[in-house]
């Protein structure tokens, strides 16, 4: 998909062999890079593996007691919203064969990954510390730690999705 | 520095009006990527402040009870030694007048960056989770939280600076 045709909304799009041509060519799309299946496969993981994590943190009772916690719960309510908002964008320039190769929307995904990434691997490390710091090193685990644990190595999970997603992201406005 | 002329070992490097010009031509040098003043300073910023979070928290003695500062101390002693090998790469490329503009150097230097750049933050992001659960949840601190939060907020520092690092030798890799 190295170029685009919109239907109905024309935006800065030349057509091989028209009066504007390109001054130069657009970079390959990747499977992974936004607007494609594999952009898209990516977001339904990263969402997927956010709402799980911030399920299984819920289901415990005691949660609230612990700020890291609620940390987690709350980075992976703004995963969620992240991936799902790119995923319908995903779904858009699929449907219409637009391509998203534009310098300031990929600047902003860049930018939103870049961040939401950070906050995702410090929600999962923070959580995991004290999941280990209870289930390891204090012996005071009760019947809970499984569920502290489920519960970050999803936002672990959720977190390799983010960060391919950002390196392809990043990829292409670099090589733009 | 677009080009390098070494004096001793030369390998692959073309003169320019030379027998054997260059393909393409070599991605600008911004300062922050390797081989470059920027590049060197930003490895002895990474390289002072994971000294000094070490240091810090070595200087608590029950540090060693809690599996995560264990790991804090370890993820900056690989952290001093990645950010002082390169370090010291940049000075011979400096006073050599020698790039690195080398596919194979430059995508060894991108994983290493990412990998200290990833067990930087989850040593920093899971030591302050707890030092929060202790000072803020348990409200059970002694005196030692301050030096904690020190060390944790210095491996933060350090690992600004590798993520800066990591970008700026990833952005060079992706345009060449």
């Amino acid at each position: 998909m190295d170029t685009s045709h919109p239907a109905v909304h024309p935006l800065g799009v030349f057509v091989a062999g028209g009066e504007h041509p390109p001054r130069r060519l657009r970079t390959k799309a990747l499977q992974g890079m936004p607007g494609t299946y594999g952009g898209l496969a990516l977001r339904l993981g990263q969402f997927a593996f956010a709402v799980s994590a911030c399920a299984t943190m819920i289901c415990v009772k005691e949660f609230a007691t612990v700020t890291a916690f609620c940390y987690l719960v709350a980075s992976m309510v703004l995963q969620c919203a992240w991936s799902l908002t790119l995923a319908v964008i995903d779904v858009y320039a699929l449907s219409t064969r637009r391509s998203l190769q534009n310098s300031l929307l990929i600047s902003l995904f860049v930018v939103g990954d870049w961040v939401t990434s950070t906050l995702t691997f410090a929600a999962a490390c923070s959580s995991t510390g004290i999941a280990v710091l209870i289930d390891h090193d204090l012996r005071d685990c009760g019947n809970q730690c499984g569920k502290y644990e489920t519960s970050a190595a999803l936002t672990f999970l959720s977190w390799v999705l983010i960060s391919m997603s950002f390196l392809f992201t990043f990829w292409l406005l670099a090589t733009r």
